[in-house]
């Protein structure tokens, strides 16, 4: 019996966010900055499950357990109009290969196309080898290395 | 008597729509991609002007004449939290070096900071010198290269 066959993808709940906050953790560490992801479950559920939340979240779930996450939330093209920009996919590294990462992003892509948004959007570090072939085989997804993130911080 | 002491920044209103889908139109012909900007006036009033605006914008008036805008949203940083996006920064090419560009970019900071961000972000396009030298002057300006845009359009 393959593994797949358990594996769901369904929107996070609140109870979730500790699972979430730990996959967020992983990223963070994974792309060189582990000290910067500061946020805590109860941050995430404060954000994310009120009248307005700044995000929603998937979470691809096995057995019980979560293996992955997407966040994600609305943004605005002054050229399109409503787009959804995806800022989180993650797959704990020990679940990898289930298809979960797969099956995120194609609830999203779908979540996307039938809720009439524009475009889905997302962005990748260029380092990031297994990310960025990953994306090259999504059907119809541009890279676009054109341009450049600028920022000011606030203490 | 300078032109400066005329020169307002404000909260745009719904009839300054028409003024900033034409600043869109010019910042697209700049960005070499002009047929890709097709909001009207009409569209960006019905998305900015409602109970949950997917935008807001500033403009930079002068005697009564736009001659900048800015338009921004709120993002959300899985990292740091609450963040406000600069959609787009444009001041009409006859009215340059009136110091427009600047009075918007800091009035935004001043929101982001007062409104408790903890970041105010936007792009660049890599080979768009003028902006990138604008930005580079700016106090506390980071630029990031490492990040690639990734989508999916929906027709």
């Amino acid at each position: 019996m393959s593994n797949k066959k358990d594996l769901i993808v369904r929107a996070a709940k609140k109870e979730d966010m500790g699972a979430v906050a730990a996959l967020i953790k992983e990223l963070a560490l994974y792309e060189k900055a582990p000290e910067e992801a500061i946020l805590s479950a109860e941050d995430l559920v404060r954000d994310g499950f009120n009248r307005r939340p700044s995000f929603r979240c998937l979470v691809a779930e096995e057995e019980g357990k979560i293996l992955g996450m997407a966040c994600y939330y609305e943004r605005y093209s002054t050229w399109k109009g409503k787009t959804l920009f995806l800022e989180d996919l993650v797959v704990q590294e020990s679940a990898r290969r289930k298809g979960a990462g797969k099956a995120l992003f194609e609830t999203l892509r779908t979540l996307a196309k039938e809720g009439g948004y524009k475009r889905l959007e997302w962005q990748v570090l260029d380092w990031n080898e297994p990310a960025i072939a990953f994306y090259k085989k999504i059907e119809g997804c541009g890279l676009d290395e054109t341009w450049i993130n600028c920022r000011i911080e606030f203490s």
